[in-house]
């Protein structure tokens, strides 16, 4: 069971909300909104983003990763590395 | 006229990409799809909207800031100083 | 202790080798270097600082989050939430 | 001519404080300080080189860029590319 698996509406809906802003910004760009709003509507896309990965981080932390380690040390190393790739490509992205 | 406006067909494609990918994360999430499958997929999506970002800025600044800079210095440098504001934000998101 | 004890030396050599980085750049500056190479040279130390950040904080979760959620949930809770918001500050930075 | 030449001392005075900065993050690690403190001055220094990198970045497109599109359109183009793939490292790093 995935760790976020409490919160799957609320996820739900934020994700919803993202899709929304991401056909708002097609139709910006459909009638030639000027640049510099579109590209402030993708930075605002991109940090909505930005916390829904966060907070899914910090669910799969609370459960699988505190799970694993609880189960055995190797085990929790191995989820906390997976973990660290995860946060790398989220810090490069 | 704003600077990607010949390229709109292709910054609606990508953008119809990027909402099908966002729609591909809710599925994830509704399936109960292990944490970091998810993680990673929401990095694909914001590796895509980064070079959407930055292809429009390259638009931008190739129409907007430079017709501007042509027309007098102080429109150049306004029009420079508002894009380097956008990069900033989308350096930080 | 922190989580990072046993490998102080190796974080001090690489953070020694990025104020040498720094410096470096202060000398591209003085001797008026074209400015794409100067930012060239400063995303490459932002690299250099991502990379100890990300290994200080496997680091941190493998034994300050882990140690502290096999004392109690509601600590593990509290740590995990701590990390969140450091890797929230990576992210944005 | 850098396009930063007129702001030589400011650029240098701040990246000297950065030097000082990184010199701390070792100090830090030396005294065995709680892994997120250090991760928090990292996430400090990381922000102080990208307001200098996005203050370096609007010299240029002020100076190296706006010139070279005066020359020429193509001369413009290649300063514009150039620019634009300088901002993506500084987004991805």
């Amino acid at each position: 069971m995935a760790g976020y698996h409490g919160s799957t509406d609320q996820y739900l809906t934020r994700l919803r909300r993202i899709e929304g802003q991401v056909r708002g910004v097609q139709r910006m760009i459909s009638e030639d909104t000027y640049c510099i709003d579109v590209l402030t509507q993708i930075s605002a896309i991109q940090s909505a983003l930005d916390s829904v990965a966060l907070c899914l981080l910090e669910d799969h932390i609370n459960h699988c990763v505190v799970d694993a380690a609880k189960r055995s040390d190797e085990e929790g190393r191995e989820k906390v590395q997976e973990a660290t790739h995860a946060i790398a490509r989220l810090v490069k992205s």
